[in-house]
């Protein structure tokens, strides 16, 4: 298995931890004392990365959030992914961007967040085909990670479309599976509020990591899917919470409150 | 029907032509005189742009292309919006993105596309469902352009498979010509390289405007798709070329052929 692909599980065995923080700095949300400096996204992330950094395996921002804030919000991402990579460099980062769009076309994408930004992963869509997304597939050093079943309450729309008696998510997650045994770097992205679909992703794809979003605010509970979407070797799960720990009292406590509910349920 | 989605069809009418330029400004296929320059994308999209407006109904830059030079990308993909609603305010702009994530994260991208850089619409992929990308949809001034067949080789994978009889792409036309009845600003994208899904797509959503790219370099063939993909008024298709104009020797007399093609089979 490629260094990649191993770098959460390395992670979270020396921490002890699933947990993957979302940084999801949404400027509306910030506490004041953050809106009134220069870098405000930034600084907010360096002071969560500060308070979690011991109970995180990995890291996840949400572009929207960045992006919306137009070219400074982009250079914050950036000084944020350039920050971990400086002083947490076994930390797992990704870009939660659920990029996709034409093989060419891509390549702009990969630039940018592979390479620009350097974050070890990306999330991607996979309505337009693996055909499509293979320079997220392609590379060695990178990781994409499928979206199969998302967590949004109308996910099911298309998602849970029955194609000769399977769900079109179950189909998905045989495809990447397909890829991850020929050797690409592949994840997939599988909700926390739909923890039998969990499972039964778990069976088509036993050795994979799943990127858990959903826990929280979402109505995800861990108790509902953490036996069932373990790998076998109580690995392969990266649980993220964003706001139930960023915007918390006390981060640091929600963090560690959160990878120890977890490894309840992990022994 | 509302203005904005009247937009394309009003500019239409007025240059007589269903074209849009794709404004794929990758920067290692620049002329070199735009590299050196301060703003190399935004310096050459203004040069197409005065070359080829007066055929132009739409322009179409693709995200990825801009985000691919970091924040640096994103003033000049904001640069470029600007020029065009400064002096050509009646002209439709898309901005090709292809973005979908759960609803509340969605308004980050609202903001960023939509009020920021100021783009009349954007495009949007299905694979979460609608609930999720109803802040796109939700906009009475802006407009959501759904993936539904995409122009790529691969598309198919998962686009063509069959639930009860019918393809994907035929149940995500079905879902959003729903929504363009039920008043919402709603586009589809159909891709030029598979005429046949084209001309079945137009039988689902008969008054719908259509985004179709895929002409010149993909292969797509005007005369392949223009009668059948036409709306009963000879117009809801807004035809995009990117490569094939903007990176030719002369992008306005490319532009016009472009025009003159299309009206050839709409008369």
């Amino acid at each position: 298995m490629s260094t990649i692909l191993n770098k959460f599980d390395e992670r979270a065995k020396k921490v002890n931890s699933l947990v993957c923080v979302g940084l999801d700095a949404e400027i509306s949300k910030l506490p004041e004392k953050f809106k009134a400096l220069e870098f405000p996204q930034f600084e907010f992330n360096k002071f969560i990365i500060e308070e979690t950094h011991e109970f995180a395996a990995a890291y996840k921002p949400n572009s929207a959030f960045y992006e919306a804030q137009g070219e400074q919000g982009m250079k914050e991402l950036k000084m944020t992914v350039d920050h971990l990579k400086e002083n947490y460099p076994d930390i797992f980062t990704i870009l939660d961007a659920k990029r996709a769009d034409i093989g060419n076309t891509n390549k702009g994408y990969v630039d940018s967040i592979y390479d620009w930004m350097g974050f070890d992963s990306v999330t991607v869509n996979p309505y337009l085909g693996f055909e499509a997304i293979s320079p997220f597939t392609d590379r060695e050093d990178k990781v994409a990670i499928v979206l199969c079943k998302t967590s949004n309450p109308g996910s099911g729309e298309f998602q849970n479309l029955k194609v000769d008696g399977k769900d079109l998510w179950q189909i998905v997650a045989t495809s990447a599976n397909t890829l991850l045994e020929n050797g690409k770097n592949v994840m997939m992205v599988t909700g926390a509020t739909y923890p039998e679909e969990m499972s039964a992703v778990r069976k088509i794809a036993p050795q994979m990591t799943f990127l858990v979003p959903g826990v929280g605010a979402q109505g995800g509970k861990v108790e509902d899917f953490l036996s069932d979407g373990l790998r076998e070797d109580k690995l392969g799960l990266m649980i993220n919470s964003s706001r139930g720990i960023i915007f918390a009292e006390n981060p640091k406590e929600e963090a560690k409150k959160l990878r120890d509910e977890i490894n309840k349920y992990r022994s």
